[in-house]
């Protein structure tokens, strides 16, 4: 018998995403979200949800454009800061000392430090309710070359990303390798 | 110097997700994905995208409803054959031994022996490409008390989900504690 814990955001895991952004002047912001996932093999597309009193929410509709970077276990600090306040009227990025990068793909800065990032062209809007759905189509994923596996693919255990828990908020990372998909489940065939 | 690795659907975590349905007849089916995510806090929802070949795709249009179950680390193999095969010849779940239960709130099973379920009320339908986002409000979620923390909720230690590594085609398990969030970044206020 199964407890009912009524209707709320909770699903395990959700990533730690840094979106960023420009504002209508060129000025670079970051902002740390949780609800989003990729939502498309082809195109390659990625879904992040914002209110509409963020100033992303407003960079993304002006500019139509915003890159999803994954921060380190060892970057966590930065990425809750990203993730506590606007910015407004702070320029996050300098008072985190990070580095703003222009992708030379779509108007919007990645975050030099961090390990892979995704450089996004904004392609639906979907009105939810608190939450405005953003999905971008993904033209580039770029990746620190110390964190690439021997296939030039990046390494899940050397990116060391982290879990965003919804329950309890707090931050995980991943654990260990469990099984090969769409092989270990062969055997009930 | 970041490498390019062109577009592609690549991101940290992403989640093993279980969606359960019933087809025009009201038989039950499962299905295994990894593109999905939280959208929305209030009202709540969850966003699972399906290829439109898929029976899911198909139970989901009819019914309006679905259920995200979470599979847990030890039901792996379980996870992935739900994943491995289409539920149009097959009764997935009669082969896996695993029981279906109908929703009291919404048109869908969710599967009794996964620790959490979503049951969710179809909101959106969002187009993409070779993927259709189906945007549910979580109308309840239920656990397993076994999984529950002291405060009432789930215990993502507990629950023990499986990550999906996009990259090597893998499963993973959520690792250690790593910090508070809305906290460890106050420093840098």
């Amino acid at each position: 018998m199964k407890k009912s814990l009524g209707g709320r955001p909770l699903l395990f895991p959700t990533p730690v995403l840094v979106i960023g952004t420009y504002d209508a002047d060129g000025k670079p912001n970051v902002a740390a979200v949780s609800w989003g996932g990729i939502c498309s093999s082809d195109p390659p597309c990625v879904a992040i949800s914002l209110r509409r009193v963020t100033h992303t929410y407003a960079n993304i509709v002006a500019q139509k454009a915003f890159t999803v970077n994954l921060p380190s276990h060892d970057q966590v600090k930065v990425a809750d800061y990203f993730g506590l306040i606007s910015g407004k009227s702070v320029d996050k990025l300098a008072k985190a000392k990070m580095t703003p990068v222009k992708s030379t793909l779509v108007a919007a800065p990645y975050v030099k430090e961090f390990p892979l990032v995704l450089e996004c062209r904004l392609r639906h809007t979907v009105e939810i309710g608190l939450h405005v759905q953003f999905i971008g189509e993904i033209l580039d994923v770029k990746a620190d070359e110390a964190v690439l596996n021997p296939n030039g693919l990046p390494d899940i255990k050397k990116v060391n990303p982290l879990i965003f828990d919804p329950a309890t908020h707090s931050y995980f990372n991943v654990g260990m390798f469990v099984a090969d998909a769409f092989s270990v489940g062969e055997s009930l065939r």
